[in-house]
C-alpha cells in the first residue's frame, strides 16, 4: 500500500470539510485504491500553522476543532511555527497540496504564486479557488506537466459535480461547441425571490442571511462571479485564453421586478446565462439576463441549483444538474481530484 | 506510436456509424493519445463477414457500404470466409472488438457467449449491447479481470452520455442511495403526443413512423426496455444483482388518455419513471408511470430526451440529461470506451 502526506493551505470552511470528508473516506480509500494518506501541515491566516515531519492526527485536530473552531493551530503542538504560505509550502514535505485561500478575482494572487512555488517543488495541486485557474490555467499546467505533477480543479465551477475530469475522462476527442449555464447562485436565488414578491433589496438581504449572499453582493450582482466561471469553462474546456475582464458583462441590475414578475406569469423566467460559443476560429463569452423558455433545462434551476449544458461534435445537448451544494461538495470535489491523482 | 487492432461484431446502424467515427476521428487519436488503429475483421449476420490479416481498408469499405448498404461484405476480398461469430472472434486477431449485436432481453445470450469468447482470447469488448450487461454483468467483469482486459459498455443506457465511465473516474469513493430516470425514447413520445392530442394508437403509430418505436411495441409500453436500463444501472452502480425479471414492473397500457391530458392541463405529467433505491442493505428497483410535478427536471423531457438522477453520499442530486440521441452518440460512446481502454 502507498501513503501519500497531504498539507492544507488554507483551512476554512472547504478546507475543514474536507479534512472530515478524508477521514469518513480513509477506509474507502484503502480498499478500492489501496492507497493511505497522512497529513503533513496545515497553514491558515488567522489561526496558525501546524508543520510537523511526523504524522499529524488530523482526526485529533477535527475533534479540538470541533470543541473550539478558532483555536490557534499553533497551540496543538509544541514546535516552533511558520507564518509565510511560501515557507510553509517550502517545508510541507506533501505530495499533494490542497490550496483553498481566498479566492482574488482580479488577479488570482497570491494563490497563483503558492501554487506555482507547490508545482515547482514536485507537490501535486488540488484548489477549490477559481482566481488561478481563470488567469493562470495554461501557465500552472505547464509547470505541471514540466515537473511531472498534476493540477486539478474539480470544485472551481460546479461545487464538486464532476465537470473537468468528465472531460479529461470520460469525454475524450470531443470539441465542445457551446457552452451555457446557470452558475451564479446569488443571482439565481434573487430572481427567485423577487419573482415570488420580493424587492430587489429584500431579496438580497435574504441571501445574505442564509449566507449565500456576501456583505457587498456586487461581484454577484454585476455578474463578475459568473463571468470568471464562463471564462475559465471556456478557457480550460475551448482550449481559449480569457480573462473575466474580457467577458462581455451584464448583470442583473437593470432588471425591473416588474419585468421580472410579468415574465413569470407569462410562462417565462429571467435567468443569468452564462454562455461561450465557437464560431469559426473565435469564442465569444458573455454573461447577460436571458428570457428563458419553459421548454429548456435552464427554467427549472431554482436557488442554489446549477446546470451547465455542452454542445460538441459528437454528442446532443448534455446537461449536467447539480442540486443542494455546500462545503460538503466542494471537499468532495477536491477529494476525487486527490483520488485522480493518486490512483494514476 | 501504438497500434491496435479492432474488430466489429455485428455492423448494423451503431457499427457503421462508429466505423464512421473512427476514420473521422483518426487523427485526433493519433494526436491526443498516441495511438492508431486498423480494423482486422467485420462480421455480420446477414452481409457475410471479412477477416483479413493485412489492414482492412476500412475507409473503402465504408465507402462501398453508403454506395449500396446491402453489399455482401466477402465480395470486396477474395478471401475465404466465416460466418461462425465464434470462429470469427477466434481468427480476428483483433485487440479490442466491438460487439453490436441485437438485444436479446431474456438472457444477454448469444451476445454473452460471444463476449465471454472474446475476453477469454485476451480481447477487450466494447458493447452497446444491453442484454450481456444486465444478464451477465458481474461473470463478464470477472472473466475480463482475469484476463487482464476491459469489459466496457458506456452505451447500453444512455446512448453514449457518460455514466458508467463517470463513476469509473470522476466520482470516485460515492455511494449511491438512489438512482431515478426517464430513460425509455418510445413511452416517452408516445406520452408526449397524448397530451397534444393523439390518440394512444396515433402515439405510437407516430412513434413507429419515425423509427423510434417496433413494429410490435410491447417492449416499450409494457416497461421490458425501462426495466433493462435501471436493473443495469441498479447492477453496476449500487453492486447488486437485479435481472430485468425481478424489476417491480409497470408500464403505460393503463393509463388512460384522459388522465394524461388532465394532468397537464394542471400542471402535471405522466412519465414512466425507473427508479433503484437502497434502504439499508436492500435494493428496491422498479418501473412504473409517475405523476411529475413541474419543479422535477424529469417534467421537462420530452421525446427521445433521457435523464438520470444520482443521489449519493457525497453529492446533493446529481442530473444527467441527453438530447437528440442516435446511433451516432451510441457509436461516441463505444469509441470513448476504445480510448478508455487503450490509454490506460
Amino acid at each position: 500500500m502507498k501513503s501519500y502526506k497531504i498539507a492544507f493551505l488554507g483551512f476554512g470552511n472547504v478546507g475543514r470539510s474536507l479534512a472530515e470528508l478524508l477521514i469518513r473516506k480513509r477506509q474507502e480509500i484503502i480498499d478500492d485504491y489501496d492507497v493511505s494518506f497522512s497529513v503533513s501541515g496545515i497553514c491558515t491566516k488567522n489561526h496558525g500553522c501546524i508543520l510537523i515531519n511526523d504524522d499529524l492526527d488530523i482526526d485529533d485536530v477535527m475533534n479540538k476543532i470541533k470543541v473550539d473552531p478558532d483555536i490557534d493551530l499553533n497551540t496543538l503542538t509544541g514546535l516552533p511555527f511558520i507564518t509565510d504560505p511560501v515557507e510553509f509550502i517550502h517545508q510541507c514535505n506533501a505530495d499533494v497540496l490542497f490550496e483553498n485561500t481566498p479566492v482574488n478575482y482580479d488577479t488570482g494572487e497570491p494563490a497563483v504564486g503558492f501554487i506555482k512555488t507547490a508545482l515547482n517543488s514536485g507537490i501535486h495541486v488540488v484548489t477549490a479557488n477559481k482566481g488561478p485557474v481563470v488567469h493562470a490555467y495554461h501557465e500552472l499546467s505547464q509547470i505541471a506537466n514540466l515537473n511531472g505533477v498534476k493540477f486539478y480543479f474539480e470544485s472551481t465551477v460546479m461545487d464538486g459535480a464532476p465537470i473537468f475530469s468528465l472531460f479529461r475522462e470520460a469525454l475524450p476527442v470531443i470539441n465542445v461547441r457551446r457552452i451555457k449555464g446557470v452558475l451564479n447562485s446569488t443571482t439565481n436565488l434573487i430572481l427567485s425571490r423577487i419573482e415570488m414578491g420580493d424587492s430587489f433589496d429584500e431579496a438580497i438581504k435574504y441571501a445574505q442571511s442564509i449566507g449565500i449572499a456576501e456583505t457587498d453582493p456586487s461581484g454577484d450582482i454585476d455578474g463578475w462571479d459568473a463571468s470568471v466561471k464562463i471564462a475559465e469553462l471556456a478557457t480550460v474546456l475551448m482550449g481559449i485564453r480569457v480573462k473575466p475582464q474580457d467577458v462581455i458583462r451584464k448583470g442583473i441590475r437593470d432588471l425591473k421586478v416588474d419585468q421580472i414578475r410579468n415574465a413569470r406569469e407569462s410562462g417565462k423566467r429571467w435567468k443569468l446565462v452564462c454562455s461561450a460559443t465557437r464560431e469559426y476560429n473565435q469564442v465569444s463569452v458573455s454573461v447577460s439576463p436571458e428570457l428563458v423558455d419553459a421548454g429548456s433545462p435552464l427554467f427549472l434551476i431554482d436557488g442554489t441549483t446549477s446546470i451547465v449544458v455542452f454542445e460538441s461534435d459528437v454528442l446532443g445537448k448534455l446537461s449536467i444538474i447539480e442540486e443542494d451544494p455546500g462545503p460538503h461538495t466542494t471537499a468532495y470535489g477536491c477529494l476525487a481530484d486527490f483520488i485522480n491523482i493518486i490512483r494514476n
